[in-house]
């Protein structure tokens, strides 16, 4: 009889980690980490299908994105849209309390392939979702698929650059970025 | 005694992109593909360390954007350098009697992790040599970053219509992404 564990993708996303770092990935088993977490072989089940899913919380991610670029203000435009998403990710996801796991889980992704390979899956995939939620608010195509690749732009360099100093916030380092992708492209 | 052989590494891709779609990525080997070429496995092996390799002659092309990209007027910005060397690869690369190809390829990468492993690497490869080509012309990190991450988005989704469609050539794509970036980017 399976008691409710709290936070256990979290629990067991720690652990994986612990011992991908300890082992490296491949030496690492679906048991190990959930011993290391104190959760069982099932509860890890319930919540992923593999180790190689542990790192990745894809769907609540995506639901996150479109969830809030839908709750843009109608008045927003695209980017301003995806920019209001990335914002309700720094509060959500990446917080201060969340950078050091953030930069571990990074330099565990960089010395795999195939993290690496599900990584870039993911990003796809969420580019998509934002696209897709774009579309819902009647951008068209192309414009929404440059916008959602601009917010993963900024994303992805945002989130280097968090990782690897201390101070300032993700949503502020994002909209620096976006800041620099217009002047860059104005001067074009 | 090996001859000269004109365009070995075109034909040695040609013949590896037959067999991928042939037969698949995993049933092809390497003397296959120097065999269906009409070439010796050693002529295949002065050219490409395995198959893996075949479909990305990615030191090239990082020489023909690094080139271009110092070769730029000195009054153009961060992305009209980075626009001038896509012109470059326009011309070089994607011409039109390579959309085939270019397409067929795509096809083949998307069936196969492997390989859309390797493409993801080679991007960030090219993505890293544009930032080193404009950090050489005094363009500052962050700037070089953003704008060399600019042109990989506007390679990527021009790359994407220039092989679904025809007519419009590569480089006038990739300069209409440009400008609906600038716009995009513009209104937030």
């Amino acid at each position: 009889m399976a008691r409710w564990q709290p936070d256990a993708p979290g629990r067991l996303a720690a652990a994986a980690l612990d011992l991908f770092e300890e082992r490296g990935y491949e030496n690492t088993t679906v048991i190990g980490i959930a011993e290391r977490a104190g959760l069982t072989k099932s509860t890890f089940f319930r919540h992923f299908p593999d180790k190689r899913e542990v790192l990745f919380g894809e769907s609540a991610m995506t639901g996150l994105l479109a969830g809030a670029i839908a709750a843009a203000p109608a008045a927003a435009g695209p980017l301003e849209a995806v920019a209001h998403a990335l914002d309700v990710l720094g509060r959500e996801v990446f917080a201060d309390d969340r950078r050091e796991f953030s930069a571990r889980r990074q330099a565990v992704l960089e010395a795999n392939p195939e993290l690496r390979e599900r990584e870039a899956r993911k990003r796809i995939g969420l580019v998509d979702a934002m696209t897709e939620a774009l579309e819902h608010r009647g951008v068209p195509g192309r414009t929404a698929r440059v916008a959602a690749k601009l917010g993963a732009l900024a994303w992805e360099i945002a989130h280097d650059e968090w990782i690897a100093t201390n101070g300032e916030d993700f949503a502020s380092l994002v909209r620096q970025v976006l800041a620099e992708v217009r002047e860059v492209s104005a001067a074009c």
